[in-house]
């Protein structure tokens, strides 16, 4: 190694690190549409584009196997990947997944981790064709990598959002955040004496929304049957904040966010409420909900308008890199991206 | 977990866990042309096929920091992935790596990595077109997935071979293995005095070997100019037993290897007998020398005898499963297939 020693943290963190990969690598093959920067690559294939994106999914970084049981977290793996398909408004077809196995997971333990990948593969109809297993010496690692397709005229950039477009977001937010806020207290609970029942009671959603979170292929092809291509699109894996600013940032844009418009759900409020977190900044910054956040042109509000999965809670401005929130109050504050750091923060 | 625990040696390690998640999934979706157990998964792109390989590297378990330098490291871990692509007759366009990285690994480090990175992307003229980097609590992880392409009529799959088909490899066999005897010998001369200079002298060739393999996609090309298509094909990643075995076994053939044509390097041959280890044993059981082990119709072999980086070692048979070493001294014997294991053994 060289003499010189940065650390990783110094240059930005994930992030920092992924725009110095970037920078150093230029796509040189015809093929190739699109490299790093959005939610998968993009490559021609003739009549469709293909879509490629792969996840890195480490134990005690991403999950903690005290509280997520094999099953969930199998189906898991596989739909933060269909996610990313769909943030390209596209169609997930194929998947290979690689696990890094320490010598205490049994058969019994990977076949309970394959039941949910088999369960992920029929709800979002794509095949597991390949992968590679392995030791580890350090718990369990699962790469998933998948390959979708999308017309070509249909693709959802995240960097061709216009001035003016209504930013759209499906389902609600702050759900998953608030569940592993839960599964964090009752952890220290168990640690703290092994005999105590966990207290899950009354929050069911916003659990599942953690242990079992859903890729938004419904609304992927809810848009196609509305006739509806977003003129941008990313997933909400980071918090809605976050995904904003990347949307703005490579659209050259500004956006506006009304406070009273983010959908949250009762569970996530109350709990956000019991825990002392105002259910605003868990909806603005909680990550992991693996929604879509997109815009549509206005045009084409009238398309989507009834639509109970898809909410309207902005839109973009000319103002580039301006990312504001309309409180209920009226008043203007620029929303600030905190970035979401998984489990391990 | 379930009650029950079964170990994963218990049901023949990997490759038993390979073909029990083989026998849960079956493709369903049109686009899928072949699934697990090929080197890659086959996908219909329409006017091509589609090919798709994934493979994960983790520390301690596949490479050794100890001797294994960043960039030679990088390196490796793009051109196996590439291997598996040749090994269907197809050519590599994208690549998508993951990274795990634990506070070790400085930006300096991790720059070093991506300089082999890059050097296989221009060798191989794919294009890097994402990932995902993520903390590890466990040293380096690596998961590369390579997307390629081939015609319909020049893909060339394990289960294809014929009786009489004449068997061939690229290169020479064994290197890989003898370099990492010779790292793993010079470490423990290492941990044992500090001061002590490795002897790596007369041995640069079987150590690049090892340390950083290259997929064989110059004999691709040679065998699109010579106009010939394998009737099967593999790569040698786990030694030749095991991967004949491989073809034999999906082809349903049987095969007689000629012990006086496998191509041995003299550096290979020179390491082994210092170190008391047949040369033969090392070119039949030895891993990680991404040589392709193919087969071709006889009226082919014309067209390709003339190739100095093709070597012709035996014939198939119709003695389905019979795998035969015909010796210099005239006598046959089985050829078993020693399951090769990495570093990790």
């Amino acid at each position: 190694m060289a003499d010189k020693r940065t650390e990783i943290v110094e240059i930005g963190g994930e992030f920092g690190l992924i725009d110095r990969i970037a920078s150093q690598f230029h796509p040189q093959i015809q093929s190739t549409i699109k490299g790093i920067g959005d939610d998968t690559a993009v490559m021609d294939l003739g009549s469709d584009y293909g879509l490629l994106t792969t996840d890195l999914l480490v134990e005690g970084i991403h999950f903690d196997l005290t509280f997520h049981p094999l099953p969930h977290l199998g189906y898991k793996a596989i739909a933060v990947n269909i996610s990313d398909i769909a943030a390209m408004n596209g169609i997930p077809q194929q998947v290979v997944i690689s696990l890094g196995l320490s010598n205490r997971f049994s058969v019994e333990a990977v076949d309970e981790l394959y039941k949910g990948i088999r369960a992920a593969c029929d709800d979002y109809r794509v095949d597991l064709v390949g992968g590679d297993t392995t030791a580890s010496r350090s718990g369990l690692i699962i790469s998933v990598s998948v390959f979708g397709k999308v017309a070509k005229d249909k693709i959802a950039y995240r960097n061709t959002g216009k001035p003016n477009d209504i930013l759209c977001v499906t389902g609600d937010l702050g759900g998953a955040y608030m569940g592993m806020q839960i599964l964090a207290r009752e952890k220290q609970v168990y640690l703290a004496d092994p005999n105590m029942q966990p207290d899950f009671n009354g929050k069911e959603y916003i659990l599942q929304r953690q242990l079992k979170p859903l890729a938004r292929m419904d609304v992927v092809y809810e848009l196609e049957e509305a006739g509806v291509v977003p003129t941008s699109m990313i997933d909400v894996s980071d918090g809605l904040s976050s995904e904003l600013h990347h949307i703005c940032r490579q659209s050259k844009t500004g956006a506006v966010v009304f406070e009273d418009t983010l959908p949250i759900d009762e569970q996530t409020a109350l709990v956000a409420t019991e825990l002392n977190i105002g259910p605003i900044t868990a909806a603005v910054n909680g990550g992991e909900d693996y929604e879509l956040l997109f815009t549509i042109k206005q045009e084409d509000h009238a398309k989507l308008k009834n639509n109970p999965n898809i909410t309207f809670i902005g839109y973009l401005t000319g103002d580039s890199g301006e990312i504001l929130l309309r409180t209920k109050s009226g008043n203007v504050v620029p929303m600030k991206a905190q970035g979401w750091q998984h489990l391990s923060s």
